[in-house]
């Protein structure tokens, strides 16, 4: 008998689950539509019927021993999803939802938590006990492990170092304040920097022809492969201020590594060339050198659902 | 037969001790001069010889049963304190030399750490898993307690929030970076702040004949009682500063109280006030209202010699 656990992934547009090995093997992954201005009980109605399909076709020597679930706004202690922006579900309790139809172990927490563990069972950070995971996707998330334990906080909602302010009085941020690190480090913030840049130089760019509404970080990182100075000087600008956070970052929890993960950190050199810059340059003298910056070391398969599923590995080991 | 261990704070000037018993009563404290220009070894002897005498002096019932150590840039993994400032030591492995005098477990780290332990056991955070201690004093240390364990990091030096920027390209700091937070909130910080103050303003104020060598934080907050302006401004200023920051800490670990320590914080209202307001103003919705800012709760005897033996404290039951 092999056990396995189903790792689930809840995005605003579709919802990836895959069932993973105790050595973090896919063994078989698909993703359904979410259906987000629909009720949540009705999204795990159809994840149950496809999770039970999906452990049927594998051999019979299989047995499903958990669930794991990354979701946004997920709340760790409580089992809840609470007004996660872009889904019509309000507050609610998806670990009660769940039991009415998988009686197994289930825990959920947000996308960049399950991320960082993930990273200590399966990635970059096996074995280090202190690290911090960095998602750079439409916005900034972050998961912190100190001393080997995931840093959850008093609520559950640690880790908001995306809401952390990078330049005071700066950027209009979505959370209703200004300056977030994650109006500059995102690929939401990179564009947004692209556009001041445009504004402010005079060179010409491929950028140019781009409106607000149609500009991404992928156009971006393709135009500065080809050598477009303004996208260049995008993530340049990006990596700087990334940097400097991260330097403050160390400060407070003096980690071995920090992780970058998601769309924007698959940049490569363009971002994490000047982030190490900056970071080295700001940082305080006694951690200078000390601190590793690496890009996620999960890279076969999604990674996000990988992460759901080391969440529960990691808790019925636990029990074990 | 009570068992009792050694709570020792080192400074620059005096070395305080303390016999302490499992509820934090204080039995016996006294202070030997650091004679800081002299090596390490020569402390430890004199401390060795005079808590020999300290527990000589109580009950025979008293049988002591560990050596906890507070000390300026001291290291929890190695046992070290390296290059503090104000004192001739170079790099030393404390717990090495003190094992030729005194043949029981000792532990040590730095003095904000150890008033993190304090407060967890003895003081403020009782029952709490989540806080941050805050010590306002020449500079500003700080100690983060996440999930009940006292976060030391990869290299032991966690937990420098004083080192984190708090004005970017502000003040000049003794670490050799600008604008870091303690050049704005901690003693040495708001007499720089009174003192821009007293540049930029043309009020009255008593201290207009301080010269910037006699101007202390306790100078200040006697002017401030009294009623001068300029003083109560700054500390408004170092309020607003502090609370700022405290919001960008709540987005990290998520505490449930954040406990403000040492000389700075006995301003009471003065500072509390200020500070609090910033952080609510500040700080991300979901935190919002939830994260209280309370002083200490080491209100009897020596507080670092309490933190340094609750340090040791910690490290017996974990093994008892």
């Amino acid at each position: 008998m092999k056990k396995i656990v189903a790792g689930i992934d809840i995005g605003g547009t579709n919802t990836a689950f895959g069932l993973v090995d105790q050595d973090g093997h896919c063994l078989y992954e698909t993703a359904i539509p979410t259906l987000s201005e629909q009720p949540a009980d009705q999204l795990f109605q159809r994840l149950s019927v496809a999770i039970e399909e999906a452990v049927a076709r594998l051999s019979s020597t299989h047995t499903l021993c958990g669930i794991g679930i990354g979701a946004p706004n997920a709340n760790y202690y409580k089992g809840t999803v609470e007004y996660p922006p872009n889904m019509n579900w309000g507050y609610v309790n998806v670990l009660e939802i769940l039991k009415q139809y998988i009686a197994l172990p289930a825990v959920i927490t947000n996308d960049a938590n399950a991320a960082a563990i993930g990273e200590m069972q399966f990635g970059s950070a096996k074995g280090m006990k202190d690290f911090i995971v960095i998602t750079l996707g439409t916005g900034l998330g972050s998961g912190i492990v100190a001393g080997g334990q995931l840093v959850y906080g008093h609520d559950g909602f640690a880790g908001e170092i995306g809401h952390t302010i990078a330049v005071r009085d700066g950027r209009h941020c979505g959370c209703g304040r200004k300056g977030c690190l994650e109006t500059y480090a995102s690929a939401g913030g990179i564009c947004r920097t692209a556009f001041t840049l445009l504004a402010d130089n005079i060179e010409p760019s491929v950028l140019r022809s781009y409106s607000y509404a149609n500009l991404t970080a992928k156009a971006l990182f393709e135009a500065a492969v080809a050598g477009d100075a303004i996208a260049i000087e995008s993530f340049r600008v990006t990596g700087e201020i990334l940097g400097r956070a991260l330097a403050d970052a160390v400060a407070y929890t003096s980690p071995e590594a920090i992780i970058l993960f998601g769309g924007l950190a698959n940049a490569g050199p363009l971002l994490f060339e000047p982030t190490q810059a900056a970071m080295e340059n700001n940082m305080l003298n006694i951690f200078k050198g000390k601190v590793k910056l690496i890009p996620s070391g999960l890279i076969s398969g999604n990674t996000a659902v990988l992460g759901a599923a080391a969440l529960i590995w990691k808790e019925l080991e636990g029990k074990a």
